[in-house]
Protein backbone atom coordinates (compact mmCIF):
# COMPACT_ATOMS: atom_id res chain seq x y z
CA UNK A 1 0.00 0.00 0.00
CA UNK A 2 1.07 3.41 -0.55
CA UNK A 3 -0.14 7.02 -1.21
CA UNK A 4 1.14 9.40 -3.89
CA UNK A 5 0.85 12.81 -3.47
CA UNK A 6 1.47 14.51 -7.17
CA UNK A 7 2.56 18.24 -6.59
CA UNK A 8 2.57 20.70 -9.72
CA UNK A 9 6.42 21.97 -10.93
CA UNK A 10 5.16 24.97 -12.39
CA UNK A 11 4.45 26.98 -9.67
CA UNK A 12 7.02 29.33 -7.36
CA UNK A 13 6.73 27.75 -4.16
CA UNK A 14 9.20 27.46 -1.56
CA UNK A 15 10.11 23.80 -0.02
CA UNK A 16 8.11 25.05 3.23
CA UNK A 17 4.89 25.86 0.76
CA UNK A 18 5.41 22.59 -0.70
CA UNK A 19 5.37 20.46 2.43
CA UNK A 20 2.43 22.36 3.90
CA UNK A 21 0.31 21.59 0.78
CA UNK A 22 1.83 17.75 0.53
CA UNK A 23 0.52 17.47 4.13
CA UNK A 24 -2.72 19.09 3.05
CA UNK A 25 -3.36 16.14 0.68
CA UNK A 26 -1.81 13.65 3.10
CA UNK A 27 -4.70 15.07 5.22
CA UNK A 28 -7.62 14.68 2.87
CA UNK A 29 -6.55 11.63 2.16
CA UNK A 30 -6.56 10.06 5.59
CA UNK A 31 -9.58 11.59 6.41
CA UNK A 32 -11.33 9.91 3.21
CA UNK A 33 -10.21 6.83 3.59
CA UNK A 34 -10.65 6.26 7.87
CA UNK A 35 -11.20 2.83 8.77
CA UNK A 36 -11.24 1.08 5.92
CA UNK A 37 -9.11 -2.20 5.39
CA UNK A 38 -6.97 -0.34 2.70
CA UNK A 39 -6.50 2.38 5.43
CA UNK A 40 -5.44 0.28 8.23
CA UNK A 41 -2.83 -1.81 6.12
CA UNK A 42 -1.37 1.39 4.61
CA UNK A 43 -0.77 2.64 8.93
CA UNK A 44 0.52 -0.32 9.81
CA UNK A 45 2.98 -0.70 7.11
CA UNK A 46 3.99 2.78 8.41
CA UNK A 47 1.96 4.73 5.86
CA UNK A 48 4.57 4.80 2.89
CA UNK A 49 4.74 7.99 0.96
CA UNK A 50 5.85 8.80 -2.33
CA UNK A 51 5.84 12.86 -3.50
CA UNK A 52 6.32 12.58 -7.49
CA UNK A 53 6.04 16.21 -9.73
CA UNK A 54 3.63 16.98 -12.51
CA UNK A 55 5.37 19.46 -15.07
CA UNK A 56 2.53 21.66 -15.41
CA UNK A 57 -1.34 22.01 -14.02
CA UNK A 58 -2.88 20.82 -17.63
CA UNK A 59 -0.44 17.30 -16.74
CA UNK A 60 -1.50 16.91 -12.94
CA UNK A 61 -5.46 17.15 -14.48
CA UNK A 62 -4.99 14.77 -16.53
CA UNK A 63 -3.03 12.45 -13.83
CA UNK A 64 -6.32 13.25 -11.67
CA UNK A 65 -8.60 12.15 -14.36
CA UNK A 66 -6.88 8.89 -14.88
CA UNK A 67 -6.62 8.09 -11.70
CA UNK A 68 -10.29 8.65 -10.95
CA UNK A 69 -11.03 6.57 -13.78
CA UNK A 70 -8.67 3.64 -12.55
CA UNK A 71 -11.06 4.22 -9.56
CA UNK A 72 -8.42 5.02 -7.20
CA UNK A 73 -9.31 7.56 -4.17
CA UNK A 74 -7.84 11.26 -5.05
CA UNK A 75 -7.76 14.27 -3.46
CA UNK A 76 -6.61 17.66 -5.31
CA UNK A 77 -6.07 20.55 -2.84
CA UNK A 78 -6.35 23.90 -4.04
CA UNK A 79 -4.45 26.42 -1.98
CA UNK A 80 -6.22 28.86 0.16
CA UNK A 81 -4.12 31.78 -1.85
CA UNK A 82 -2.69 33.96 1.52
CA UNK A 83 0.83 33.03 0.07
CA UNK A 84 2.55 32.75 -3.10
CA UNK A 85 0.27 31.10 -5.48
CA UNK A 86 -3.21 32.84 -6.77
CA UNK A 87 -6.33 31.88 -4.63
CA UNK A 88 -7.63 28.48 -5.64
CA UNK A 89 -4.59 27.58 -7.90
CA UNK A 90 -4.42 23.70 -7.76
CA UNK A 91 -1.42 22.82 -6.18
CA UNK A 92 -1.32 19.10 -5.42
CA UNK A 93 -3.76 16.01 -5.68
CA UNK A 94 -3.15 12.67 -3.68
CA UNK A 95 -3.78 9.48 -5.09
CA UNK A 96 -4.31 6.30 -2.50
CA UNK A 97 -3.83 4.68 0.02
CA UNK A 98 -4.12 1.90 -2.06
CA UNK A 99 -2.27 -1.19 -3.59
CA UNK A 100 1.45 -0.58 -5.03
CA UNK A 101 0.72 -1.87 -8.75
CA UNK A 102 -2.66 0.50 -9.04
CA UNK A 103 -1.03 3.77 -7.45
CA UNK A 104 2.08 3.36 -10.18
CA UNK A 105 -0.37 2.42 -13.25
CA UNK A 106 -1.28 6.01 -12.79
CA UNK A 107 1.85 7.78 -11.94
CA UNK A 108 4.37 5.77 -14.27
CA UNK A 109 6.77 8.45 -15.45
CA UNK A 110 6.14 10.45 -13.09
CA UNK A 111 9.42 11.63 -11.43
CA UNK A 112 10.36 12.59 -7.85
CA UNK A 113 9.50 15.72 -6.93
CA UNK B 1 -6.72 26.76 15.75
CA UNK B 2 -3.25 25.39 13.38
CA UNK B 3 -0.79 22.56 13.52
CA UNK B 4 2.54 23.88 13.67
CA UNK B 5 5.61 21.27 11.99
CA UNK B 6 8.94 21.84 12.55
CA UNK B 7 11.68 20.37 10.54
CA UNK B 8 15.37 19.77 10.75
CA UNK B 9 17.17 22.01 8.81
CA UNK B 10 20.80 20.46 9.50
CA UNK B 11 19.68 17.42 7.69
CA UNK B 12 20.35 16.85 3.94
CA UNK B 13 16.91 16.50 2.51
CA UNK B 14 15.52 17.05 -0.70
CA UNK B 15 12.25 19.20 -0.89
CA UNK B 16 10.40 15.90 -1.75
CA UNK B 17 11.73 14.39 1.36
CA UNK B 18 10.97 16.77 3.62
CA UNK B 19 7.41 17.07 1.60
CA UNK B 20 6.79 13.47 2.74
CA UNK B 21 8.50 13.85 6.47
CA UNK B 22 5.69 16.89 6.88
CA UNK B 23 3.27 14.83 5.52
CA UNK B 24 3.96 12.07 7.91
CA UNK B 25 3.83 14.14 11.32
CA UNK B 26 0.30 16.30 9.87
CA UNK B 27 -1.02 12.27 9.73
CA UNK B 28 0.38 11.24 12.83
CA UNK B 29 -1.01 14.75 14.65
CA UNK B 30 -4.74 14.14 12.72
CA UNK B 31 -4.84 10.39 13.91
CA UNK B 32 -4.34 11.33 17.35
CA UNK B 33 -6.73 14.33 17.52
CA UNK B 34 -9.08 12.59 15.39
CA UNK B 35 -12.97 13.21 17.06
CA UNK B 36 -11.72 16.06 19.72
CA UNK B 37 -13.75 19.57 19.44
CA UNK B 38 -10.02 21.29 18.77
CA UNK B 39 -9.67 18.82 15.58
CA UNK B 40 -13.41 19.28 14.10
CA UNK B 41 -12.54 23.26 14.80
CA UNK B 42 -9.18 23.07 13.04
CA UNK B 43 -10.40 20.83 10.13
CA UNK B 44 -13.59 23.33 9.67
CA UNK B 45 -11.08 26.63 9.22
CA UNK B 46 -9.30 24.39 6.64
CA UNK B 47 -6.90 22.62 8.70
CA UNK B 48 -4.25 25.09 8.97
CA UNK B 49 -0.79 24.38 9.14
CA UNK B 50 2.55 26.26 9.28
CA UNK B 51 6.14 24.69 8.36
CA UNK B 52 8.99 25.82 10.54
CA UNK B 53 12.44 25.05 10.88
CA UNK B 54 14.54 24.16 13.46
CA UNK B 55 18.48 24.53 13.22
CA UNK B 56 19.60 21.17 14.62
CA UNK B 57 18.26 18.00 16.09
CA UNK B 58 19.30 19.23 19.46
CA UNK B 59 16.92 22.56 19.02
CA UNK B 60 14.14 20.31 17.67
CA UNK B 61 14.63 18.28 20.48
CA UNK B 62 14.27 21.06 22.80
CA UNK B 63 10.67 22.49 21.43
CA UNK B 64 9.57 18.87 21.66
CA UNK B 65 10.06 18.97 25.63
CA UNK B 66 9.15 22.81 25.68
CA UNK B 67 5.71 21.79 23.70
CA UNK B 68 4.15 18.68 25.53
CA UNK B 69 5.34 20.78 29.01
CA UNK B 70 3.09 22.64 27.78
CA UNK B 71 0.35 20.32 27.56
CA UNK B 72 0.28 20.81 24.03
CA UNK B 73 -0.28 16.96 21.33
CA UNK B 74 2.89 16.19 19.77
CA UNK B 75 3.93 13.62 17.07
CA UNK B 76 7.42 13.00 16.70
CA UNK B 77 9.04 11.72 13.35
CA UNK B 78 11.44 9.16 12.91
CA UNK B 79 12.54 8.48 9.27
CA UNK B 80 12.68 5.05 8.36
CA UNK B 81 15.96 5.86 5.96
CA UNK B 82 15.37 3.73 3.41
CA UNK B 83 16.90 7.08 1.37
CA UNK B 84 19.02 10.18 2.07
CA UNK B 85 18.98 10.22 6.13
CA UNK B 86 19.92 7.26 8.73
CA UNK B 87 17.24 4.82 9.93
CA UNK B 88 15.54 6.44 12.88
CA UNK B 89 16.84 9.61 12.47
CA UNK B 90 14.91 12.07 13.91
CA UNK B 91 13.33 14.15 11.11
CA UNK B 92 10.64 16.78 12.30
CA UNK B 93 7.59 17.24 14.72
CA UNK B 94 3.81 18.23 14.39
CA UNK B 95 2.67 20.37 17.26
CA UNK B 96 -1.14 20.84 18.12
CA UNK B 97 -3.68 20.99 15.85
CA UNK B 98 -4.06 23.66 19.37
CA UNK B 99 -5.31 27.29 19.64
CA UNK B 100 -2.85 29.30 17.79
CA UNK B 101 -1.54 31.31 20.75
CA UNK B 102 -0.79 28.11 22.70
CA UNK B 103 1.16 26.64 19.54
CA UNK B 104 2.89 30.09 18.86
CA UNK B 105 3.98 30.30 22.38
CA UNK B 106 6.34 27.18 22.17
CA UNK B 107 7.43 28.00 18.58
CA UNK B 108 7.93 31.43 18.86
CA UNK B 109 11.73 32.39 17.38
CA UNK B 110 11.23 29.52 14.69
CA UNK B 111 11.60 30.92 11.13
CA UNK B 112 9.54 29.56 8.28
CA UNK B 113 11.15 26.67 6.36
Amino acid sequence: MKLAVVVRADLEMGRGKIAAQVAHAAVAATLASFGGAVFHSWLETGQPKVVLKAPTGELLTDVIARARAAGLPVQVVHDAGRTQVATGTMTCCAIGPAPDDRVDSVTAGLSLL
